[in-house]
């Protein structure tokens, strides 16, 4: 049994805590959150508190608060070398207090409030100072995930600069596409089969073999056609700088 | 009974003889293509030619050739009066032969050789020059696929534009991502979870709500860190005009 206490009530803290509080081999102790409203909804499943100084005794304490808060967060907490981790992908472990054992414990995952996920295809990775704490941070990720990864704070950096690429860039060229219909009168509803087939793609080969497209194939005439239609557009020249790249990297040597 | 002769040995060839064989209520008659060695495997299932002497009577004639090739194909047909459609989302209609009734029967999908499609679930945009000809073409897409729209060549110009960000580039940015990862040896597959549940939400929700990432929340700091990371990289332009873009858009008035 692993005992854990989780500092924070967002997206990321209310999922772990709905997945934790399932799972058999851990008891979720408590959520501690100064936000009173935002705490209230874990009240129903577990202890709750707003004080930090009412924090218990535990084997992993996981603060999951936004990017900006975790250093002044762990710096509040009012415990002394006991293993706390933190969820964020872009936050180097360094940057938790040094008074506890530092740790990750980061799901690579987007999370929104009421949108259910399935752990087990989450990937967690953990990062700790010490062998033994990463040995619980793994464990404690392997009850509810199927595949945790140790990474170290450089390559999750490298991981979540990827992340932006194919997570919020990609959700940018849902949106431009979405525009570009909306002006027109015509249903995104009719682009949404392409969407889930090209992402299924990219998971079954490689993105490199699965590129089509004009700027691939070096089709001038119907990138000129497009930049027409865009003409006017704010996209007109992502439109051009994505066509070039890509026709430059399919087209090189 | 819609008899039916693709003209054509490619993919959506391809696919289209398979489920038009599979639908009870579409008689595919012929599979006419000048490629020996493509046209091969539809001789498992239906008739074929390489000569475009042979070609028979039927009620709709499909030119699924690529975009380039629809102009001189359609002039070659030996019919006349006929009705012919393509299946491209980027040529216009009036680009068919004059000698035939023109019209477009497009899949909106992206297709591979050995990849099985759900046709139920792809989106097929019709067109014609009169109405007869549109509810012939609209009841054989009925017959295979749930979603069946009159669009207009203005309208699929569009259509098309827009499949090229969701499609094409969002394909890119999972490249993108691929290839960062690589240089590092991180593996890829890391990253797949959050590709599929980041398509998942975009045709739950409106992308525009969706939109998460150090560019919308203005994370100054973050961005910097990442162009960091991708200062030898040339992916670094896009990383910036990307993030400009969506900072502008999140945060104009």
């Amino acid at each position: 049994m692993i005992n854990v206490i989780i500092i924070g009530t967002g997206n990321v803290a209310t999922h772990l805590a709905q997945i934790f509080k399932k799972t058999n081999e851990i008891n979720l102790l408590q959520v501690i959150g100064r936000n009173k409203t935002t705490l209230k909804p874990f009240s129903n499943f577990t202890e709750t508190s707003s004080s930090f100084l009412e924090i218990k005794s535990a084997d992993v304490y996981i603060i999951a608060v936004s990017d900006d808060a975790i250093d002044a967060v762990s710096k509040k907490l009012t415990i002394n070398n006991q293993l706390v981790a933190h969820t964020s992908g872009s936050v180097a472990m360094k940057n938790l207090s040094n008074k506890n054992r530092k740790g990750i414990f980061y799901p690579l995952q987007t999370f929104s409030k009421n949108q259910k996920v399935d752990f087990k295809n989450i990937p967690i990775c953990v990062e700790a100072e010490n062998k033994k704490d990463e040995i619980v941070l793994q464990n404690l990720g392997e009850k509810i995930s199927e595949t945790v990864a140790i990474i170290t704070s450089e390559e999750r950096k490298t991981l979540h600069l990827a992340a932006v690429f194919v997570n919020n860039f990609v959700n940018y060229m849902y949106h431009i596409g979405n525009t570009i219909l909306e002006d027109k009168d015509i249903s995104f509803d009719l682009l949404k089969p392409l969407i889930s087939e090209t992402a299924k793609k990219a998971t079954n080969t490689s993105p490199k073999n699965a590129q089509t497209g004009p700027a691939k194939r070096k089709d001038i005439l119907t990138i000129k056609k497009h930049l027409h239609l865009l003409q006017n557009s704010p996209y007109k020249e992502i439109y051009e700088q994505l066509s070039q790249s890509i026709s430059e990297e399919y087209h090189k040597k």
